[in-house]
């Protein structure tokens, strides 16, 4: 009765009766008891879960015409997907809140098409790693936000940030830089799409498409190969100081062997350190860091290998407070980006 | 790097390390595993489990002004974990993603205060039915919004929208009307506070402080005496057509049974059809609405009375496909309240 309303709009009960037929199109019915339509959804899980939830905000970690609906749809999966993976866990239900700004010319309703998009890439990109959608709801706001909770099951041993333990080799897995290279050539507009469109492509691929280590990271933790993991989202040097801040150790790293993305390298003609400081610091790569025994070496490379995915050993865990070193000495302050200190507005590196 | 940046900003880590202090604080171990502070929390589950999200967004579903933080919170937990108790489940871990306005001010940072008590709100209200805050994001945003997703555990039998059956008694708890009497008082803005601002704190209560129905739709679950429910959030008249729907039932009730909320009647100044009107079409309510067995009736009366909560029966489960009947024909058109067309601008009934 008043714009206050937590009832359902017309729009709302629209989109919900899409949501429950992509979910039951794409989706098996496997563990879910009860999907979308009911109050809640019901469904079948192990004696342990993972439970992550996290938000991509427009004019926070996206611009219009940065990703496409689905992309964004995948993309918000796979940033939340990330931090189940990076427990050893395996995604198994998803939950979306959508926020849909209301379409200014109409004067009433949301794009309908465009929130059916954000849902289809997500609920697809969920189920070719196993995951069903369950639940969703969307609501009227100031910008499009998607918010995706990931429910998980987790191994009997949970790989946490605080397991490292001195002597253990530190790896990550693909490449490093890519996305930040991609957000660096979004933010920089249309001026680089007009000339280079094929390398835009390209540079932006990393972002456009965040890495999805699901099945490596739960293969990795039920074989009990992994002392410590996080996935690499604020940041290498940042995450990597996470896992030491969690296991009380120093960590000690050879910034030469730090796998460079091929779009980072592209996106700064070439400059090598220039490079080097966004596989660093650029974050949201949502790859793996992690740390093991080096008898487990062989053992690892085994499971990324099957997994095709590129596994480098970038240094060492040691004793004391010294934090994260580069044995190069390449480090500068690598600082997290402060995004309510600039909300909207693209900047450049500080 | 960017304005797009995935990456944690400073006023994040702060509310992170904030949420995890809270969580702790308040928090008992029951169950959680590894709660805040890793990539993602892992929990302890029974074989089912009931997952549920909902958003509260300002200019959509709240104003500045309406709620304090903590009320908000509040709210934000009872609005999920109601869904959670519309299928017998019983809450048990809560994820918070938060969006957060810029503070315009100092042109950076947001209003971490405002936040905590958000938290506070929320957390303190979850422990008291025995839940645990696990997870939590915070990112800008052009508004408050408030995303929580409840984690429960299902009953053997979850009780759906879909079981009414043909003779079945139709009950619901507490009494309606009284959050949308909240909304209609809170929309008219301060005039009202200063003429009557006991009669405005009395009429609002029921908005600001949704019912907590939990404990009672676990237990009626749990000893089977229902056959189908949901939680009045559309409105009675509208949610009770949903259960017709999924039940391929109809129901014929009666309005004069239809239990007033105190606060609908001083609303509209002891109008009665006007009350009426909020009960069966407001919405908000948070109570649950269910359908049982005559036979039942004794045995969910005693359960009721246990849980001090008003129970009563306005009708009755019918063959056919009439859908929802009032058989003292008081009911005009009660339709859902289409945010979308008018977020952001309070208005009266259309």
């Amino acid at each position: 009765m008043a714009a206050s309303s937590r009832k359902r709009s017309a729009g709302e009960h629209e989109f919900l009766e899409a949501l429950r037929s992509a979910a039951s199109r794409l989706g098996g019915s496997s563990g879910v008891v009860i999907g979308i339509g009911d109050d809640a959804a019901v469904v079948r899980t192990g004696p342990r879960t993972v439970l992550t939830t996290d938000s991509l905000i427009e004019g926070v970690h996206f611009h219009g015409g940065w990703l496409t609906p689905a992309e964004l749809g995948r993309r918000a999966f796979r940033v939340s997907a990330s931090d189940v993976a990076a427990m050893g866990g395996r995604p198994r239900y998803v939950l979306l809140s959508l926020e849909a700004p209301p379409l200014a010319a109409a004067g009433s309703g949301f794009d309908i098409a465009f929130a059916m998009e954000i849902l289809r890439g997500l609920a697809g990109d969920a189920r070719r790693v196993g995951a069903e959608l369950v639940g969703g709801n969307v609501s009227a706001a100031a910008q499009w936000g998607v918010t995706v909770t990931v429910v998980g099951s987790a191994p009997t041993r949970p790989v946490t940030r605080g397991g490292a333990r001195v002597g253990d080799l530190v790896l990550v897995t693909g490449a490093l830089g890519g996305a930040a290279a991609g957000v660096r050539t979004l933010a920089q507009g249309s001026a680089g799409a007009r000339r280079l469109p094929l390398r835009r492509e390209a540079v932006t691929s990393a972002y456009r498409k965040p890495p999805c280590r699901l099945g490596l990271g739960a293969d990795l933790a039920e074989a009990r190969l992994l002392r410590s993991m996080i996935d690499v989202s604020d940041g290498l040097v940042q995450d990597l100081g996470h896992l030491c801040r969690h296991s009380d150790v120093s960590i000690s790293f050879d910034s030469l062997e730090v796998p460079i993305h091929r779009a980072a390298t592209t996106a700064v003609d070439g400059a090598r350190d220039a490079a080097l400081a966004l596989a660093l610091g650029g974050g949201e790569d949502y790859e793996l860091a992690m740390t093991a025994a080096p008898a487990n070496r062989n053992a690892i490379e085994r499971i990324a290998a099957r997994h095709r995915c590129r596994l480098t050993v970038i240094g060492t865990v040691t004793a004391g407070s010294s934090g994260v070193t580069d044995v190069r000495g390449m480090l500068g302050g690598q600082r997290g980006f402060d995004h309510f200190r600039a909300a909207g507005k693209p900047k450049g590196r500080r």
